[in-house]
């Protein structure tokens, strides 16, 4: 049994406290825990140590050990560029099936919530099981509203828990997204599979060869110890595809087991906002911030000498407020996909040193 | 001629900007010159250097003589504690009395703005030459609104510039304000007098006679140059009156002289936006802030190392944001009256360091 947790992710939804630096992964978004580090525990009981591998950047490589202590550096996959996720994917399955073509891989995302760690635990399970069989497994999550920030998956469902996908399904329009949660058989798309090394190898050949002989390429040099100085002119070379696209959609066969966890993937200042303990006026808000007429607030003080300091919010309501070393951000909750313009304006200006 | 500035005031309205230790004359709310400062240069033409009196607290005269390079220590009046404006105008004016009685005094407050300068010195002459021929003269602001947060001074109109008082009037209703605007004959008061200091010493000796006996004793220690070492055990028992309702109120001869000269008493932050020189889309802020679906926003950075730095404001419209090395304040325009209730909350809390 692996894990594989994918950890590369940029992002600049949550800028200024994600920088491309220090990104979503490693932020304590929800509850005080670093979401990489509430990943790594929450898989621990099906995979730690050698049995888990964590997908990441170069440049990304310190910041990842330094803000987790129990990983080490050989449990690392240090992708030397983004290639997208079925590369990564492509040469975890390699590297997994070295040891073992028969090992169960459980691919996580790095940067999700998981409020119902029970019932997690319990889905992966059963999903390995499904994926034990020799049938590629994803876990989709049942919707809890008709969200179309998303990409769904039709399943066909049956007496089990394991169901059979139809099809994947883009980011649907408000009316489609409405219709799929009064259907009840379209599921979020979370980024989580669970399949055989083998089983993944195999249909990364049969969709996507271009890559396979990469990956073959790749496990000749790993085999002979010389991956290391091999790899960054390799992965250059190959496809840069989503799994998702370039293979999951293209299988003839794929199970997906319905999910009920309380997850989200924390898309947004909004979510992380939403998810927050709030005080009777639906603020969240260190201790120390003063709030006078202010309601459904989410202040975050990232500062390293904020002990000193007081935060005051007088008559505003439905604000984030984010306080970093060399940046504030205010923003609308509602407005909060709208960050990454801020990001853009500051690189426009010749100021990529705050991104 | 003499000029005497009341630079004494505290103030939490402009808190974080504003302290108990630099109260507001000491900022620079609108274009960027200090209040206190601006006051100083504008009466310049009619009173400098030694006809020029500061009146301040003994916790502000370093602060005050920092900020203000211009000004010498000789030039303060240095109450030793606060007693409101009686005994401070009635020190001064025994002070200018002893070099000449016949002196007039043009009597300021530090920290309010005036847009037309050159109309002000105007009506500051015309009210000069009304209280050098023995009546105790002051300035009233033409109403440009309702405003319910003034006193007003009604007065009988007459054919030239100056006119004669009728009464005082407290702070009105809306209703009242409107009707106030409507008659044309109500003026905002704006503290500033004007007055030949033997005038302003007999209108003290006949309305606040404990007070006239103070500052004679005040007098006697002055002449034999022991002011300094008495000063705070008697300014201690001065009585601790305004002199709008001590004194101005109870005179049976006051003069007015209408003034329209882009007056404001820089109230509260809503006033210093409202003031502030503003982009396209209505917001003030330093070059450096980015503004993304953001209107009618004030931000004022008061660090001193904010050019590594960015406030950056999404979808949020009518805040105030002053930031300071050790406070964040955001407030909605229309509730900056209730940023008092900030400083009340920190020193409830233990932190009076912070205001």
């Amino acid at each position: 049994m692996y894990a594989v947790v994918l950890a590369g992710g940029a992002g600049t939804r949550f800028w200024p406290a994600s920088r491309r630096s220090h990104p979503k992964q490693l932020l304590s978004l929800v509850g005080g825990e670093m979401l990489l580090a509430a990943t790594v525990r929450r898989i621990a009981p099906i995979a730690q140590g050698e049995q888990l591998l964590i997908a990441t950047g170069s440049q990304l490589v310190d910041v990842t050990l330094a803000a987790t202590p129990s990983l080490t550096r050989a449990q690392l996959l240090v992708e030397p560029m983004a290639r997208n996720t079925a590369p990564c994917i492509g040469w975890a399955a390699t590297t997994i099936a070295r040891r073992d073509p028969d090992a169960v891989v459980v691919v996580l995302p790095a940067d999700q919530f998981i409020a119902d760690e029970p019932a997690f635990l319990d889905t992966v399970r059963v999903a390995i099981d499904s994926a034990a069989r020799g049938v590629i497994t994803t876990i989709g999550i049942k919707p809890t509203h008709a969200e179309t920030g998303y990409g769904y998956i039709e399943a066909v469902p049956a007496s089990g828990r394991v169901w059979e996908v139809a099809r994947f399904v883009e980011k649907p329009g408000r009316a489609q997204a409405e219709a799929f949660l009064a259907a009840g058989t379209f599921l979020w798309n979370a980024g989580m599979f669970v399949f055989r090394a083998r089983d993944m190898l195999a249909a990364i050949r049969a969709h996507l060869p271009a890559l396979a002989d990469g990956l073959e390429h790749l496990d000749a040099l790993a085999a002979r110890g010389d991956e290391a100085a091999g790899l960054a002119e390799l992965f250059a070379t190959l496809p840069s595809s989503s799994i998702d696209t370039a293979v999951m959609e293209k299988l003839a066969t794929l199970a997906v087991v319905p999910g009920d966890f309380g997850w989200s993937d924390v898309g947004s200042w909004l979510t992380a906002a939403e998810l927050a303990e709030k005080d009777a006026n639906g603020n969240s808000a260190p201790a120390s911030a003063v709030f006078v007429g202010a309601r459904d607030n989410h202040v975050v003080d990232l500062r390293e000498d904020s002990a000193g300091r007081v935060i005051a919010l007088v008559g505003v309501s439905g604000l984030v407020v984010v306080e970093t070393a060399d940046a504030l951000l205010i923003v609308r909750r509602e407005d909060s996909q709208r960050v990454r313009e801020v990001v853009d304006a500051l690189i426009l200006r010749g100021r990529p040193g705050l991104v």
